[in-house]
């Protein structure tokens, strides 16, 4: 059986784990990222996590899931929030020269989307949008088995999407952003705005149906994520739904709402899409590692 | 070079070609569809036509632009309000039956959008988003020379789009649907609720800069049309948007204050994504015709 190395790279920490082509997680390695000692450390640092995993060589591929949209050619990261010095800096070959492996870049959420629609949740579909909600909204589609890219690398950069035109905008440009009204920011902000004090979202989802405010503000954040939803099913038309993020840990309290909501909003044939939930406890090392295989190597 | 026979189903005309792979159209013959006279007529009409075209035997398939969603399997149509005896019906295994040639179905925008990807305003890009705006908003993704088809034949079923989910809904069922605010037949309801009568949104088009009502409309039309393409964009990334429909007549209006409030409303990276008109003289027939040659025939 193949086995492919897959990275997690977060703007704190970093994981590399020996992966196999079922996606179960042989070998993990973990360390601080470095982010603050520039990309040619945090680059070593990778390296040298990598060389940690028994038998590294004979991996047929490495893949790297990373906190920000890939150029189109593959080489390098456009943009990098949490690593700066990783923007446009050539990740792919500092990689390849140091390991003499083949590499393989992704965006951390389309690398998890991967990796619920090739191992996880997904499995056996043809065509799943996966939607992760945490700190931001951001996503995935996988169609036959490959992530579908995009021109810029920009697919399912889904947290722009707006669900209503005639809002104010907050962060992202364009008004009425889904990630500006519905994610674990957005919610603990709209909690906060009331006069009480929240420190996450589900403190906010705990308080639904003890607090009339809180009701309101679960009331427009689930009506918010149906249309969402609706539009990514007018669009795609996906053979299901998958759900990750943090914010899935109050998905009780939430998901009836939206999937209520989003039955009642959609053409009759698109009624009945499932909305999964994330199976994997490891998508971040098992989606890197899905990389290089959904590529053919 | 091969030739195949494209076939555009209209409520009210047919009209079979023989078109070459380039999408050179070489012969055409039409007639009424007789869609009030049922299934089997309709269907003997059809292949009388075909068999009028030259050579019609040596093609090496037909396609069948229809006015519905394609069934999962291919077989039928799954709705067809403009023929109604056709949804369900086996249309594919009749026509087959009939002229012994492999026929392929398709829903009328998506034959457009594959005629303009391949051989038309869209050709030797790799992912194509096609809108048609004329009495209703209809669309098509093509991605490495092929429609993305969806679960159910829905993708880019685009008229239910929301570009603001706290809007009252008219007829579809998502509130705040592109088609029920911006597609031609809703613009000419906003023009009549006026008080002034229009016959159609050409001529509300026409009174821009001219009426003060007019002006309003247009701006909110304009915002909605950017939404819904800062929506696709995020959530498809295309290499380019092409435009037809019989609305594209008055785009001198509207287009360049859509395009202007898209790039407002998008992440930097695609802000420069283009807005093609489409190039085709007769996209129905090429379309259908493109549907047996992107299947592989």
């Amino acid at each position: 059986m193949k086995t492919y190395i897959g990275i997690d790279l977060g703007g704190t920490n970093v994981r590399a784990s020996l992966v196999d082509e079922s996606g179960k997680v042989l070998e993990t390695v973990k360390s601080p990222t470095y982010a603050d000692k520039g990309a040619e450390a945090v680059i070593d640092n990778i390296c040298n996590l990598v060389k940690q995993l028994s038998n590294y060589e004979s991996a047929s591929g490495v893949g790297v899931a990373a906190p920000g949209p890939v150029s189109r050619d593959g080489s390098c990261l456009s943009m990098c929030t949490n690593i700066k010095t990783l923007a446009k800096y050539p990740l792919k070959k500092s990689i390849e020269d140091k390991l003499h492996l083949p590499v393989v870049l992704g965006n951390d959420a389309d690398a998890a989307g991967l990796a619920e629609a090739l191992v996880g949740a997904g499995k056996g579909l043809r065509t799943i949008v996966y939607i992760t909600v945490s700190t931001g909204i951001g996503g995935a589609i996988v169609y036959d088995g490959k992530l579908f890219p995009g021109s810029h690398g920009y697919a399912m950069e889904v947290g722009s999407l707006s669900v209503d035109g005639s809002r104010n905008h907050i962060n992202l440009p364009s008004n009425g952003a889904i990630e500006d009204w519905a994610s674990g920011t957005a919610i603990t902000r709209l909690g906060n705005e009331t006069g009480k004090s929240y420190k996450h979202a589900g403190e906010v989802f705990d308080a639904y149906q003890k607090d009339e405010d809180v009701n309101k503000i679960v009331e427009q954040v689930t009506t918010d994520l149906a249309v969402m939803f609706g539009n990514l099913a007018t669009t795609i038309d996906p053979d299901a739904f998958v759900l990750g993020g943090g914010m899935m840990k109050s998905s009780d309290v939430f998901l009836p709402l939206v999937q209520d909501k989003y039955r009642q909003r959609v053409l009759e044939a698109l009624r009945d899409t499932p909305f999964l939930k994330a199976s994997l406890e490891e998508p971040g090392v098992v989606g890197a590692a899905m990389l290089p295989m959904s590529n053919g190597l």
